[in-house]
């Protein structure tokens, strides 16, 4: 059994290139005492990532010479934990590796289901960040505009969607036309802006002819000082990440916001999902509901192959995917 | 009885100068029916002044031309308003003038005290905007640090004696080494930190061991900036106004906000003291126990002459002010 690795050759100071990354043949890693040995099978490929790679966050920074840390879901293949049988699959802090040894107890027991890639997109990661973030930050009301950022992003489409099956008007930005049609098409937003395009001011009041209650931003930046501009009074912004900034040097600032805070009384709150862990159960409940009325559809991106997550990464952060991105390390178990 | 009127001779496109006003002789206002004719005796000298010269807010904008719109204590000199009467202290949206009309339901009848100007202080705007601001959105608890900016200013000063007499640690920042000797002195700040010095930064290190955990933020631009680096994670941000950026044309945003807010899930608010009216009771009875106490000074920075108030305004948002800065244009009547 090979072993294979892809690790941060050096770290990025500005754009993230493949150059950053280096594969090696690994050795295959050995479970110790209450550990277990897990073949990794789908990849969660995250913004994040890269915003890792810039220091210390919310986990210790990555360095050079490391694997790259993903969240991972995986197959028990050895065990010398007593609550973890071969077999079992598995949600881990793993690394972007083919195999990989945690210790028994951080690891967490996933329900059968027939396709794991849904315990990472609708029912995981990308569809509890949005539920957690819109629900508990934003508030959203029926009737309320709705505003999301990388609109067809893998959370930006089940925000919408949520948003959507609440009662809201919706509207989205994504970059370039076909996205915006897929986002209105499939995911049924009322519309969607391409920043792309000059003039997002004009469009964003266009298309928010009520302002704007709620703005769940994933791209900072100049997106987001534009937006804050057309907020409503007690507007809400939930601020889930930059992805606009993390790739670069030169971070930008909403230069308006002392100008607008005060005046509008808006609330701009950051979170992180693992901080609402405690309402995942009601969180995923509220998604089953919704995928079985056909009000949220799921949305995944797979690329497949682990030499290929560098590229999956970069794409990502250039926004070249539609809905959650994974890749596929292994094929799901039959 | 002469009416003196301070107008806009023209607005301000950067740094707000005294050729941007005119004094000069207007008629005798005639009270209406249901209106009252009032004599100005202190009027509130605020940032807010300067940020209503730049366009729409929470209130209409100033146009050149126009008396600058102030809050007022006034004495009732004529009634046609049947719940008003003659002698009466009240307090008024007034402008810059000797007398003003005012529609009677309008004005709001003030208890007799044997100081006016502290129902402007402590027991006024000042007073209320850091009771409201500190403790519906900045939340602290005893043995939290509490940073706040422009503590030698009308609200800071209050902010910080509050937070003292809570049980926080309180940090302030202020212009210059004689102003943040009287905010440690006479306001009993823990330490008061000059941003005119060089290593902000550094100098918030040394005062702020165990982070921030409420900035009550005054000023906006680079000091938020700063601030930003060292909240704790879950710290909110108090946002009560922006005075460093009223009063230029060259705004600039907080450049590290997207790094800073997701990870450290901070939340950011803003706020206008009338959005609090309802607590006014609650928030000056704690304010009459500390005076009582001696937890809470009172402090006051009196202009003499309604001709003086350019002077007053361009000289607060330089930061010349220690404590609530007030014009008085008539004695208090005896």
């Amino acid at each position: 059994m090979q072993n294979r690795q892809i690790q941060i050759a050096e770290l990025p100071t500005a754009e993230l290139t493949p150059d950053h990354f280096k594969l090696v043949e690994a050795d295959m890693p050995k479970a110790g005492d209450g550990e277990v040995l897990l073949k990794v099978i789908l990849m969660s490929i995250d913004a994040a990532n890269r915003s890792w790679m810039k220091g210390a966050t919310y986990r210790a920074a990555v360095q050079a010479g490391d694997p790259m840390p993903t969240y991972a879901i995986c197959e028990v293949v050895e065990s010398n934990s007593p609550k973890i049988s071969v077999g079992d699959i598995v949600a881990a802090e793993a690394t972007w590796s083919d195999y990989i040894v945690a210790k028994g107890h951080r690891v967490e027991k996933l329900p059968k289901v027939e396709t794991l890639s849904h315990l990472m997109s609708v029912y995981g990661i990308a569809g509890k960040t949005a539920y957690h973030g819109l629900m508990s930050i934003g508030n959203p009301v029926a009737g309320e505009t709705v505003l999301v950022s990388a609109a067809a992003g893998s959370v930006g489409g089940y925000v919408g969607q949520i948003a959507k099956a609440l009662g809201c008007r919706v509207v989205g930005i994504a970059g370039g036309p076909e996205k915006c049609k897929w986002v209105e098409d499939e995911m049924g937003f009322d519309a969607c802006i391409d920043y792309r395009e000059a003039g997002l001011s004009k469009a964003l009041a266009a298309a928010c002819p009520n302002g704007v209650d709620v703005y769940f931003d994933n791209v900072g930046g100049k997106i987001l000082e534009s937006s804050l501009n057309f907020m409503n009074e007690k507007g809400r912004v939930v601020c889930c990440g930059a992805i606009s900034q993390y790739d670069t040097d030169n971070p930008t600032g909403p230069r308006n916001l002392p100008g607008v805070i005060v005046v509008k009384r808006l609330k701009m709150e950051g979170f992180i999902v693992m901080d609402f862990a405690h309402n995942d159960a009601k969180c995923v409940r509220a998604m089953q509901h919704w995928v079985g009325t056909g009000q949220i559809k799921v949305t995944e991106d797979i690329v497949e192959g682990l030499e290929n997550a560098p590229q999956a990464l970069i794409g990502l952060l250039a926004g070249d995917n539609k809905g959650k991105r994974l890749v596929r390390v292994a094929a799901d178990p039959s």
